[in-house]
């Protein structure tokens, strides 16, 4: 028997839902030749990371052994697949591989970073593969919230590896192929030794609906509405775009497209011939002269994210257009967990405005795109692998995709980021920790989630700030009084005296009776006005803050 | 025909859920004689209030005219009803009026503060009224999902006010009474002129659900589990931590308390006499030494608040007990939006040590305290009133109760926070609007929400902060060079030296090419200082941080 591993390891994705990124490796032990699958990036919050831009996997271990790496492949352009193609690529230098559409937003991620297009390949769909290293690699249309989604068909000498990606399992997907169980199972007749596979809706009791499902509720909603209709979803759902443009065409509405991510998802889908026959859409300029009960806006924002469409509407105008009473707006739909806030206050806004917000409504204006508990089940069927690797979903997810998998006889395994699975027996094996975590896009900057910096900010943010100065002369004597400079305080507490002329008249006090000992010592020096800068604000505020000390020595 | 009104103001509650606050006057217009209803919080969150303890309504308006208060009315004990009393009793110091366990409830919250419990008065149900200046104020009892909620009927020689507090219509409420719409219908006979009602859950079209409909579930739940049981609900629910103690009860497993509001809820209701027949409940160091299958614990935290038992739990240990795989956590609650990142931390916490989480799964083992959409409509039928004016909802949920209303043949208007209406007529009529806002408990001071102390801190923590020092002589040179310290920012950037280094540079450039007038001048050295922090800062990094510049004038 060969002693080459076949090894599975997720840096991102698995124990959280976004960011995916996805090694697979076959060859001798710390010799494998290494393939990514997705490279994507998850959304920073105030809670956790505040200030930062974007969040991407860590992909240090991978770069360590980027000369080992053949190749990445991207199954869709969402962007917590793709979006960390442009920011992390020039670490990595592997050729990228995807089809057409994700090609094509693959493509503008890496020219927004002045990075050669050309390193973007495009693929046509299974049965065509592409040799990497010890692998051939395929792409299996699947239908998804996005066009061209795709399965992995992933062939090693050890076996045949099938990475689902994000996939639903619908047959009426409007835009792109539908499921297609003959093509999978056609796939999987020769055995499939492993089934790596998404598990966001396992907890979803119910089996999925399709994406044509909810074309005439939205069309007698868009119908029978008085004013301007105004429509947000997912830019990149191009199929629900389209259903809303249509219903609002045959309403006799023009349409208009507003922000940039939605242009740009109906232009990469019609250059890529994904839309061929979409309602003609008027500019924005033109959309201003047409009579509100003749046009329908398509908007950016649906996670009611701050400069997006929707939220600059519901702060009152955009681009010269703005909602009153009587206009509609549609959330077609859901909220993501933790995004209620954003949502509900542009709702609020926009109620203000005397606008009727019409959300997803228990599902009639809304589908979701990935698969639930039961077409979990038929996928397994379908493919009947030797075992079931759940992939993307929090822990939670993953542990009830294994109990699924199980109980039906698969061999599972819970691999959450940075745990390395052997796929090449039987039943997937732990062999190895990885490091992994997240990177921080601040600014224009990597940095490291642990790095200490958000963590410095959070702390501001939670406790004040003071900042003290002292001036020390030549003699290790304090020239006047030291002074505080307050950032985030109450100015008054407990003594119904400044805050600030409390702390200076303590540090004063101190200074007084300092010895020359603690004046010679920086150090001893700051860590004690430190001290009574947080005891003091403790009793009139009662809040300890960040304490920043500057001693300045003037030299003689 | 009288010139005095009947006026209705709130202060807090309506355009929000939570932080409840209504002033009811009677008399001279600006002469009137006033009463309050509810004197609640809210609660903080990093995206608007970091580093927060709580928010209160801010009172200003009716502290300035406290001479004119005569009493404050709570209607029952829930924080957002109650949780201001201890906080801002002082500020108006009128009589507090209460049913006994929300009576007790206020008095441990003014005992906080040291304060006397005296001015808690008990009163009966209705009949028994309160006079209070014009007033006659009677409290009604409603479900709702803690005790002896009440509806309160208020009388003045303009006639009849009914305020529903929070309530839902339930025959079966297990503890405290039930909905009896022929006592609320007796108090309706002879007219009703404004029923300010509850909106919470209008956007919930079937009609509510006892709480004595989810026991068997919870029941077989709880008996079929192998391990140790840990339930979470709302603290205050009396009713649910019961029946979630007697199905622990019936599966012969030891009930434990965990969490002080746990315990004193529970305390309060059986002092009060609400609660008698509540499961014998062992201590927690009693509890550790039970075996896990003969075990249930209660626990506060159904939020995810982070010092709570139910994520102390998740964290590891808490009070010598730790979960482990095969056990069962419920939540026997719903996430409020907005607390969804905290829960969902929770579960995976949970999830990672092979514990089986439960939550409310669509119902089976929650109901809401809220009267939905049809229970409101009964609850206009039952009083019909002249007008319905929504109250305790965001403005969606103010909007849409008042639709219904309307359209239901009742005079009806939405009134926010501020909005002052005049009930004396046969409709709702603006005739006022007051300043409003929040307060914020900040360590044990309160400070304005618009004072710019929190939005300092989301400033610091979205841009980081960067303090710059120089000292000056007494000839208006600068002594040495400027120099800064970080906090927050990314230590290095596009140049790849030290981000510090190169702010440092181009301060001591400036420095050297500034003119006398500019060093001369603290407000435009400072100015200019900051710019060429901000500017170095955007270019190597991509952000422009707060700065504190310090100038040090040494006087000869």
């Amino acid at each position: 028997m060969s002693s080459d591993r076949l090894i599975y390891l997720p840096l991102g994705g698995a124990g959280e839902i976004g960011m995916n990124c996805y090694v697979y490796g076959y060859g001798p032990k710390d010799q494998e030749r290494l393939i990514l699958v997705d490279l994507g990036v998850t959304f920073p919050d105030m809670d956790g990371s505040p200030g930062v831009n974007l969040i991407l996997p860590d992909i240090a271990w991978l770069e360590e052994r980027k000369d080992r790496l053949e190749a990445i492949f991207i199954t869709h352009a969402h962007e917590d697949h793709v979006g960390a193609v442009g920011h992390l690529y020039e670490r990595l230098g592997a050729p990228v591989y995807a089809r057409a559409f994700t090609a094509n937003i693959a493509r503008g991620k890496l020219e927004e970073y002045g990075l050669s297009e050309k390193v973007v390949r495009t693929v046509s769909a299974w049965p065509e593969t592409v040799q990497a290293g010890p692998f051939s690699v395929g792409f299996l249309p699947i239908s998804h919230s996005i066009p061209e989604s795709a399965g992995l068909v992933i062939d090693s000498p050890a076996g045949r590896v099938v990475h689902t990606g994000d996939f639903k399992l619908d047959k009426t997907p409007l835009v792109g192929e539908p499921w297609d169980p003959d093509l999978w199972a056609s796939v999987a007749k020769d055995g499939v030794k492993a089934l790596i596979c998404d598990s966001t809706n396992v907890f979803s009791p119910e089996a999925g609906r399709s994406e044509a499902s909810i074309g005439d509720e939205i069309e007698s909603l868009v119908d029978e509405a008085p004013g301007m209709v105004v429509a947000t979803t997912f830019a990149s759902n191009v199929a629900r775009v389209k259903t809303l443009a249509e219903a609002g065409e045959r309403a006799g509405r023009s349409i208009c497209l507003m922000g940039r991510a939605m242009r740009r998802m109906i232009e990469a889908a019609i250059e890529t011939g994904v839309l061929s026959d979409f309602p003609k859409v008027v500019p924005v300029e033109d959309a201003r002269n047409i009579p509100r009960e003749n046009l329908m806006l398509l908007v950016t924002g649906s996670q009611g994210e701050r400069r997006a469409a929707s939220a600059q509407l519901a702060n009152g105008k955009y681009n010269g257009i703005s909602l009153k009473a009587g206009d509609l707006f549609l959330f077609s739909s859901k909220t993501i967990p933790g995004n209620e806030r954003g949502v509900i206050r542009i709702m609020n806004q926009f109620s203000e405005m005397g606008v009727d917000v019409v959300d997803d409504r228990g599902g009639r204006y809304h589908v979701s795109g990935h698969a639930n508990r039961p077409d979990l089940v038929e996928m397994h069927k379908v493919m009947h692998p030797e075992m079931v690797i759940p992939m993307h979903g929090e822990h939670r997810h993953l542990r009830e995709h294994a109990k699924l998998a199980e109980s039906n006889g698969y061999a599972s395994a819970i691999a959450v980021n940075g745990t390395m699975l052997d796929l090449g027996g039987h039943a997937p094996k732990v062999c190895g920790f990885v490091e992994t975590g997240r990177t921080y896009l601040d600014g224009t900057v990597l940095i490291g989630a642990l790095d200490g910096i958000v963590r410095d900010r959070i702390r501001m943010a939670l406790n004040g700030h003071v900042l003290v100065t002292v001036i020390v002369d030549e003699d290790d004597e304090v020239l006047g009084d030291p002074w505080c400079e307050l950032s985030g305080l109450a100015e008054t507490g407990r003594s119904n005296a400044p805050l600030i002329d409390c702390l200076e008249e303590d540090l004063s006090q101190f200074i007084g009776r300092a010895g020359a000992k603690t004046l010679k010592d920086d150090d001893k020096l700051e860590g004690e006005l430190r001290k009574i800068v947080r005891q003091t604000a403790q009793n009139e505020i009662g809040k300890k803050p960040e304490v920043t000390v500057v001693i300045s020595r003037l030299v003689g």
